[in-house]
Parts: C-alpha cells; structure tokens; sequence
C-alpha cells in the first residue's frame, strides 16, 4: 500500500484529511452563481474550471462545463492525464505554487453543488445481512432471503430526478398509507421514514450491450456515499408486485465529491466466498470492492451527533462491477453519469445495520438519541453519512453525506 | 367534434390517412446526417427545422436542435403559437403554397429518428383486465387483481437509455432462467420474450413537487404508441422482491411521431366508473382518457400479416393524468422528456389482449400466424402497433410502431 504523497498545501499532509494528494475528488462548486469543476485537497478547493480556462489544463473545454459528466465521457486517458497533472501541480516542492493560489479558496466556505448530472439511477440491494434482516422482519426468518438472492444482484431502478447533494433539505414525503387492520388506505405523511446507508458507482464509460465484470469495473469512473431515503410505510403498501416506487422518489442524497477509483486503487478487497456458486457471467477477475469504513450520524434539531452505526464497505455480497455488469445482461445500454447505489450496507453487529428499520427493529427496539429515541427519523433530524479508506499515515475521505428533514407539505 | 380541417396538400384530406391537418405530430428526420425536427401532413413531411432557420417560424431556434425536448419546454403557449401557425401555412388557400413546398419531402422516403430525448421512463400498470389476466397466471383467479390495484395507478421506473425509435432492430435478450423445477439458474437467451401494446405519455412541462390531476393533464405535451418489450422467463426468476428489472431492459419502442393533446382534444373520454372511491388526490376534474383504436399485428420472417388484438386505449383505468399526478405525490420531480407508459392495454374479448402473454394463455393457448403458430415471439418476427382515433371524416393516427426481433446474441 502506498504512503502519503505530500503537498505543498499543509492542510493535505494531516493524517486525518478526507483530502490528501492521493485523493483528488471531482465536485462542482458556485463561484459567483457559475458551477465550477472542482478538486478537494486538504481544507482547500482548486478551482479546475479556472485552471482550465487559465491554460494550466487543456481537456477541451471539459472542465468548463458546471458537471462532470463531459470530463467522464473523455475516457480514461484523460482521467489519468488530470490525476497525473494535478500530482504534478499539488506535489511539495512543485514549482507551480504561486500561480494556482489565487485559484484556492477555503473548503469550509464551499457551496457545493451536484457533481455530476444524473443520467438514469439504479439501486441495488446487494448487502446479505440487510436482505436478511428485512426480509426476517417482513416473511420470518426461514424465508428471509429471497430465492434469487445469493445468484442475483438484485436491483431496480431509482428516480435520477431525485437525487440532490449533501446539504440539501429534504421534504417528508406523503402518500397511500394503509395498516394491516385498515379497510381503505389514506393520504398522509409518511410516520416511517428512513434513511439507508449506501454508496453509489458512478458509470464513466458507456457501453451498448452485455459486458463482462472486469470491463464493468473499468466503466466505473468513481464512487460517492448516498443515502437512499426511504418510506417504509407508503412502500409496505405500494410495492408488491412491481417493487418500491413513490416510496423511493422523495430524494437520494449524495456526498458532493467523486472519488475516483483511481485513489480507491490501494484499497480493494474481495467478495466474500460464495455459498453457492455463481454463473460465469458474474465471476469477478480480481478483488473489486473496497475496504471503506462508513458510519451514520443522527443530529435532533438544536441536539447533538449520536453516532446510529458504523460498517464497512466490504460487506457487500455483490461489488459494483458485478452489480453493473448484470445490469447490461439483457442488453441494456448504460450511459456516462449512471448512478449505481449499492443497496443498504449492514453488518452482522446491531450497531453496523445501515437503517433504521433494522436499527430498531420495525420500531419494537427504538436506538437513543440526544434527548429521546427515534424508530425512525422525525421532522428536524439531520443525517449525516461518512466515509473513508484508512491507509497507512492518510486516508481517502469522501466528505460529508448530510441532509435534514422538513416537516411533510399541507 | 370538428370535422376534417381541410389542406392545399390533398393527401391530408383523405380519410384514412393518419395525418390530416387536425393532427400535426411532431417528430425528427434524418436530412443527410442531421436530426431536424418535422411534422407530418398527409403523405408528405415537413422540415420545421428548415422553416425556422428560413424565417417562417421563430421559436428561438428551438426547431433547430435535433430533438423535440427545446420546444417542448418552450410551454403551453408556445405549443399553441406554433400549431396555430401551422394552420395557417397548410391550411387550404393559404398563400405560403410556393415557399413551402421545397420543405416538404415524400413520408415514405423519412429516416426518423427519435422524436425526442427520453429524461427518465416510467412503466405502469392500469388495465383492469391485463392486471386480471396476468394475476389469474400467475396467483389464480381469487387472488388475481393485487389488493392495493383499485386504490394506486401502480407503476414503477423502467430504463430510458432502452427507449428507441420504430424501426429499429430489438434483440433477443439473454438472461437468467429458472423454471420451477430447476435446481439453478442458467444464464441463456429468453424462451418467453413477449410484446406489451401501450400508449405513452410525454411530459412538456416540469413540475417539483405534488402537482394534482388536473394540472397533470395540462402538463402532457402529446403521446406516442409503445411497445414495452418483456422477457417473461426473466421476470418471472428476478422480480421478487423488487419489480422487473432486466426483464423489461432490452428495449421499448415507440412510434416516430408525437400526437399532440391537442390534436386528441376532441376525442377525450372518462375513465371507467371506481369500483372502489379514489383517494381525493387522484380525482379527475374532467375526462382525461382518450377514445383511441389500437391493434398489434405480428408478420413472420417473409410471411404476411397477422392482427394479434385490437382494443382501445379507453380500457384503462387511470389515465395518464392520473399516473402523472400520483407519481408526483412523495414530492418526485418530473422534467421535460419524461415517458410514461399506460401499462398494457387489454379488452375484454380475447382478441382484445395486449400482450402474447395472455393471448396465448402463458403458451397454453398458442394463436395463430401465417405459417404457424405464436406462444411468444420468434426470431425474426416483425411486431406492430397502429393506432388511431376516428373522428368525422377524418382520424388523428400515430402512424407505425414497428420492431423485427433478431437472434440472441452468441
């Protein structure tokens, strides 16, 4: 594993930075009211737009676009070329250091915005100890897992209009509610609704047929943590036969900056073993998951964090690249901005479930909070999912993933 | 109902031709390479790119971009302006005669090209007796119509990226497979890959939150026939617990040209009487359904022509508006370019079904071809869907939707 690459910034050399050297995320920042392409390094910004339009990048016009899908859509040439260039403009002892300072700014001062935009959005549901605790709560724990389960990456598709980056208020969704004892359903806000610790693949590379694992997993240009917000109660009711819907399509929350696979590159880690063997077409040529520890916060309004649960990326029973390669199976072409959420991501350990529906269990085992306890989030909650690979001396950060809840529309 | 509006291009007068002056679609055409967009008029086609850049119309050059999405988001009164300009250029004894007829060019020598781009597609599933057919397969007759059917116009999100133009080859998927008595799945080409005869709705107008019926209504700029290809043997293995996903992402094809609501104005109609109240949120101020004659024909590899099923788009019911008006309701945002299939649409006759599927019973009841017989559809066979809404002296049709299915891929 490689160590730290120090910079000539100072702020990237701290152990504890979401943003050193090794990182180099791609988000989109306001400059004035204009979206500009953007990297992370330390507690800085580099503003790429400026660097581009100021000649000490030439990508086309690429990175003066206000998102990063045109970057993406150059390929994966043009992504090592700018991750080489900037090691080579951000390195200590680069000789560039007077003339890219005026293009920094502070990143707690940053006002971030999508860092690409969403082309078609899948989520997956991709993490065993998730499927099993949902599906014990809802059909008992001998039916748990679906037959399918453990030979397809299940998936289905999102709502890409709904997603929106960190930071951004999110509105309790109302819609059909009806109890098991109900006679008729009503119209109402949701009384369940609830957050799911994911992250999210980013397609970089189209393709216009089936593709194998290892060509999916070059496709993939980067990764973001998501949270796919979720009505448990409108979607009890709604989602059989053809699977979630308005129940889903309130918002999806993303981290604003795009780690690249690139800086992810030391931290791969297999699958775990199979308990029955897949068919070829899902078979992985190497270790393509990443070891990335997450974690979710919960903040009442004028409250303090409580910490609802820590996990790691490495859980997942299916990566990305297997999740997309089956998602091209029947031929479905795949564009540059697809989103790909993971699924929910839980672990064996009470504290590492990655929603509240299995942090409490259904609600029958409410998690304590700052000044109460919660089934599941109330009005003025603010979540806020993390992340990062631990490396030796630094680690590849990716942000904040936060959003509070507004009270439901009348 | 107003009668035929009469044109100076006397194939407009006809009939039976489905583009009198009443109707007006919009499309796009291939000129030497390029997308112009275009509407149809009798037997001819009119370049409407060609007429903005000649100064005959101005919409600030939204005619000039290749796609109808621009226009589209010009809004209502822009729908109107250039509609009613059009009246006035091919009306007969308008004087425009000379000028325009460079522009025009023979229908049946137009390349079209996807009419417009397709933001984010939704599939959903409102005929009564298709629910009913398809349930009675697969849960038997008792159990047939799921239980929240009567209260929600169900649908769920289909892949936009697989949306493609009439005309374009649609291959056999391949896929995971596993009959009831298999120990596993294998991976192979769809033995039950089936047709699906739906109408589509195209939104014009964005919306950011829930928006009701009525405003629903007046945010659909036109609809286009679609046929929602559906491998039935994937489905059936992968869609518990969270809807069809690979199965329904080959391909779904629509007809080249956009019939606007303005051209079906006349031919509105009520939704069936509720079998059960409705929630307030999804009334209907007024009807929202159209009267329009629909028909699938299937013609084998160098045979002739079969008509599988004729019905009417009134068998739905929820309308489109409906649909727009529910899918909006957990505050989902709905953009310009969106597709919202009806759900197949069956009669009750048995000749009136939408899809192989129920035609042939699940492949019990194989029907008949030139030449053969069908369960589901065999390579190199071409599917059709026309449609039609007959008014008085005149119809407003949609033209072909057409796709020969090829081999699988080795």
């Amino acid at each position: 594993m490689t160590g730290l690459m120090r910079s000539w910034i100072e702020s990237a050399n701290a152990p504890d930075t979401d943003f050193p050297l090794n990182n180099l995320p791609y988000g989109v920042i306001d400059v004035n009211g204009s979206a500009h392409c953007a990297t992370a390094i330390g507690d800085q910004v580099l503003d790429l737009h400026a660097l581009e339009s100021g000649g000490w990048l030439d990508f086309g016009g690429a990175l003066q676009t206000g998102a990063m899908n045109t970057f993406m859509a150059l390929g994966p040439d043009a992504w090592e070329k700018l991750r080489v260039t900037l090691f080579g403009l951000l390195a200590e002892g680069a000789q560039a250091r007077s003339g890219l300072e005026k293009h920094l700014s502070p990143l707690k001062d940053a006002k971030m915005r999508m860092p690409f935009a969403v082309t078609e959005y899948t989520d997956f549901y991709a993490s065993k100890q998730h499927a099993t605790n949902v599906g014990t709560m809802f059909r008992g724990a001998e039916n748990a897992l679906p037959p399918n389960w453990l030979h397809i990456p299940i998936g289905y598709n999102g709502r890409a209009s709904s997603v929106v980056v960190s930071g951004t208020p999110v509105v309790r969704p109302s819609g059909q509610l009806k109890g098991p004892d109900d006679d008729a359903p009503r119209f109402g806000p949701s009384r369940r609704f609830d957050i799911e610790l994911e992250m999210g693949a980013i397609v970089g590379r189209p393709s216009n047929g089936p593709i194998g694992v290892g060509e999916a997993f070059e496709n993939i240009f980067g990764y973001v943590l998501l949270n796919d917000w979720s009505a448990r109660d409108i979607q009890a009711w709604e989602y059989q036969p053809l699977g979630p819907f308005q129940a889903k399509a309130t918002a999806t929350t993303i981290s604003p900056w795009i780690v690249t696979a690139a800086a992810l590159e030391p931290f791969r880690t297999s699958t775990p073993p199979r308990e029955v063997p897949l068919l070829p077409y899902l078979h992985e040529p190497g270790p393509m998951l990443y070891d990335i520890d997450l974690e979710v916060g919960l903040t009442p309004d004028g409250g303090s964090e409580t910490i609802l649960s820590r996990t790691n990326y490495r859980e997942m029973y299916y990566s990305a690249a297997q999740q997309l390669a089956h998602h091209t199976s029947s031929g479905c072409p795949m564009r540059v901005g697809d989103l790909l959420g993971s699924g929910t991501i839980s672990g064996e350990a009470k504290d590492s479930r990655g929603s509240l529906l299995e942090l409490s269990w259904g609600g029958k085992e409410p998690v304590e909070v700052d000044g109460g306890t919660r089934s599941f989030v109330e009005d003025g909650d603010t979540l806020t999912l993390r992340g990062h690979a631990a490396g030796d001396g630094y680690r590849i950060g990716f942000g904040e993933c936060r959003a509070q809840v507004l009270p439901a529309r009348t």
